[in-house]
């Protein structure tokens, strides 16, 4: 058993990673924290996590100090805004201690791409030495990682859909195109007139239509995968349901490629990977399929007629988009299997 | 007052049209029919209609026998399935007579066209005849029309959102993605799983992902904008709400044209039409600003970064995507204010 | 046309006020009021009610002046927060002015049963003047009022579900159980928490199961109709949509009424209503077939095995369960007919 | 680990059953059956569940035949519709074979009951044997079945609200109201208009409103908790969420009783319960905090004013309304812990 900690726990994804973490057996945790919260039991705050069955009724939302935490644990979840999250990390990160950070801090390779859409960045020498943690393409890299940034939601959806793509060089474009349509608890559960339910309930938006933060996320992973830059035309929309990511990808294929050898070339591209599930042609994704599990499901349409292809890639925004994904980093570092903690199936409906 | 039937009442066009000619000041309605309701009240079969304001009661679902029906009305709106209606149209339109057709039959200016999606046309000489009912583009022709193709849904909310770019040449592009993410009541009220609310519910997924049927109702008309042509690669997907079509259109603009300079130019293509509304930059279209309403509410947004611009646009899939659209329609045909029965703001929330 | 004024406009009342006088043909809108968006266009902030067609893009939220107010109009909604009504009111009532409010402030007969459940009572002899504002019961009274005090939204449903039971001697309980459920637009467009859209979405709760402070107005109604003392036993809940309350009223029912009988009585009660529809035996009230609308669909529900009986009552808490009773209590005591502004029917799916 | 198969595994409450099972340590599934879908794989009809972590890719839905059947399993779940269940379940329990039956067909302790309600038993005997399986009341003889009739899901959610004031003597009425609303996955995965998603979002209304057949199986244990004849007054919704029951019980409490007092007696009457959870004085249960789990919180609430009391219970219908309870009742049959595979925490948000 490790000991662990989740800082920043009262938020959405904070709540998330409570939830697998009580279910994962190699893991005791030994501390939450929340600067609002100071003080509460997390079960009155997530009664959702209550009862003898959780265990983790004895927990009681701390304040956030990282010289006392380092004490109290040995690995670190950071689930904390960014900005707070590069302030903080440097000192959990002692000898012993390894982190996953949650927040945009430590996602980017180059400090000056974090400082043009973010802030100037604190601790450049970790972001050096941070790892991106998107395990299908940094496996190895992960398991030695003592920091990893996990990845934005968004950014997971769209790079699994679109990284064979450019991988095995099957579009040339320099733009790709990814529409996504994100659930509410993306948002946070911060207070905010957008996210009431009376302004969510049975309507659709796009918001940020140009320049959201997780543009240059996805054009960092991208522009890696290709081998050249490739920029990301990305759209995100807010639809009325809680947890759920659908981005369909949209890039011009190049000529004379057949429809059922690209499904092969998926499926042979993610090939023994456990969370990953290609549909067969025909077959279309549904969040609901992936809803509360660690899965990306992708579904890949080739169409002749307008010579594109479209990719449609489906994830839970809590789980593979931010918590999951992070207890996968974890198992990882910690030389577990990686899918320890994450084997419960979708819940449909 | 005209007398006006309403053929194939019993589905959710059918039930909009009921609400909207209910409330419309120059309509009585004389026969509502469905094959399968014959003999029933329309006001059992949907209450929302009942009691003495609406003054439907005494309606009840006939045979919808051409002959009879065109003793009882001078006006129709054919809310039957594709085919139906090329049988049955021509048999209502005699001398006095005037149709709007909410099905595709009568949508598309080449009879080839039609059948390469559908089926070979049985009334190629009225398909000729017809016109398309968009009137913010056809607004004279529909005027001295006896019969109009309503248009569908999906296209309607991409053709608004497109023809501007392709009339005043803003793009070159010979594709157009086209990512439109619809209610569910577009799927109608016929039983089928997919429509079940627990496979929609907190849930997302997209369906027909290559050739959905109103694409070439889109290439069509854009193509005529635009003077060439052109090719969608349509999208269409199911979100859990009710009413309301978001449609997202990416293409690469021309360089030198300065954002602001844009919605300008959108304001003035659509100046003196009443059912547009352009958002000013940075504010963002709500399907739920337009709900039971035939407004289109557009927003447009050039991204200089990538090159790439993406309006987008939103609808009420049954009213102005369908029923109100032919009420518009219907007004324009009989020299009314095509305003008549349709100044309901939207509900919201 | 009549000039009038909306004090407190930005909250879902105040939208749902505004989108029915917009569509009133013998009201102008002068002023409408907004402590926290002064100076703000009414249409930026709901751009639902923007466009030329609504003819509100001229409106600007202003701060609620009293002295100011009385000269732009001459009849006024206050749908500001109990205690700000009582202030405002006395303000407002000049010689000429009318006012309904929809506050709690001017619904109760005795002061001493507002002050036990708000606070004392700032004008206790407006209170003495008022009438509360429920057609079916106090029409006379309404048309002579300058003050009406406009029922709550849980009051309405049950008071109209259990006033005929208690008027024509069909129980003898003293205690009548009113089960509630209600959308969640009732909680208003105030930040909180519990009307985030992850906390409501797919999933249910009862709220204030004891004390909430609709009790005492519906104890109020119910002890008047029945001539004694009628307790209520009231639980709220809250459900996953935004408009519509259904309440489930229950109480022992006399021996030796007949089911038929009693939908008979129900339909003799409100014989002349035009805004209530009573369920034939076996159909079901749906809050659709309301929503947007001043109706109140009834079914009684006789039970012969439990000797009890069974009253569902639905309604759209932002219409009749506020601003569109508010518009119907304007056109009475303004004497027009009482429907004028709210003929739209309910708006399904 | 033993074999177990479910019988009739294409509904909602079989896909409920595999999501379960799949993560259950000492469980192999070795047949599914479905007459509709024989032939085809599980996870292509329910892709929820596929993948190599399900570990049900090989399975197979076949045609129920008893014979076969019981020669590949020795547990069976039967979750098929009432009659049919009677009609396998005696070819199923051969000498080693258990059987948890989630139908109606073998939860009445006398045949005339099940008479009345349905129709004539068939297997009068095997009634007479079965055990009714809700863990709380009838542990020990649930040990020692080898039939259990799995509860209902509206009458798990009203028994265990009801029960501990029955039992302890707390009310004396005759007649309970139970006003339950549930969630639309109660009402199945077959077709049907009222389950449709537009017929279902965003409103609200009740059903069978006297007469539905989960009310004597609330009869016959509440009757037996109370050692008298007691009537239950029940009245189900139907509210816009796919999974959820929250059951709110009504009754007359009898004098002198406090308020802490009462939830002290309903902690000590659950006091070893793992899958029950009392709220504390203040707190609300939600049906989010219970979502894909077998806990059922409930929520005591006495009410001095009216001189009633509340009881407000909250369970997830597929898991502890169905489901989960039968995998509970599996366990306690096969002398494992009764949460084996049940341990997984609330989805929320």
């Amino acid at each position: 058993m490790i000991e662990a900690a989740v800082i920043g726990g009262s938020g959405y994804t904070g709540l998330e990673l409570l939830r697998l973490l009580a279910g994962h057996p190699e893991v005791e945790i030994t501390a939450v924290t929340s600067r609002q919260m100071i003080g509460q039991k997390v079960t009155d705050v997530f009664p959702a996590l209550g009862g003898r069955l959780g265990g983790l009724d004895r927990l009681v939302f701390e304040d956030p100090d990282p010289v006392h935490l380092a004490e109290k644990a040995e690995f670190f979840f950071t689930a904390v805004p960014h900005r707070t999250a590069m302030e903080i990390v440097p000192l959990l990160l002692n000898d012993r201690a390894k982190v996953v950070d949650l927040s945009a801090d430590f996602r980017f390779r180059r400090p000056e791409v974090y400082q043009e859409w973010y802030e100037p960045h604190l601790a450049p020498e970790l972001l050096a030495e941070a790892v991106y943690g998107l395990p299908e393409l940094y496996r190895e890299e992960i398991k030695k990682a003592r920091l990893v940034g996990n990845p934005g939601c968004y950014p997971t959806s769209v790079i699994l859909a679109a990284a064979p793509l450019l991988r095995l060089g099957l579009i040339e474009a320099d733009v790709i195109i990814a529409d996504a349509k994100s659930g509410v608890s993306g948002a946070g559960r911060g207070l905010n007139l957008t996210s009431q339910f009376c302004e969510i309930d049975d309507g659709l938006m796009a918001y940020k239509v140009t320049g959201h933060r997780h543009t240059p996320e996805m054009e960092q992973e991208l522009s890696l995968a290709a081998g050249r830059t490739v920029k990301v035309s990305f759209t995100p929309h807010l639809v009325p349901l809680s947890r759920g990511i659908l981005s369909t990808v949209y890039a011009p294929l190049k000529d004379g490629l057949e429809a059922k050898a690209l499904v092969e070339l998926f499926h042979d591209f993610y090939r023994d990977e456990l969370f990953i599930r290609i549909k067969k042609p025909g077959e279309l994704p549904h969040t609901l399929d992936v809803r509360g599990t660690n899965f990306c499901d992708l579904g890949v349409f080739p169409d002749k007629r307008t010579g594109q292809i479209k990719v449609v890639s489906v994830i839970d925004n809590l789980t593979r988009g931010a918590s999951g994904q992070a207890v996968c980093n974890m198992n990882l570092m910690l030389g577990w299997a990686e899918e320890t903690g994450l084997t419960g199936l979708g819940l449909r409906p």
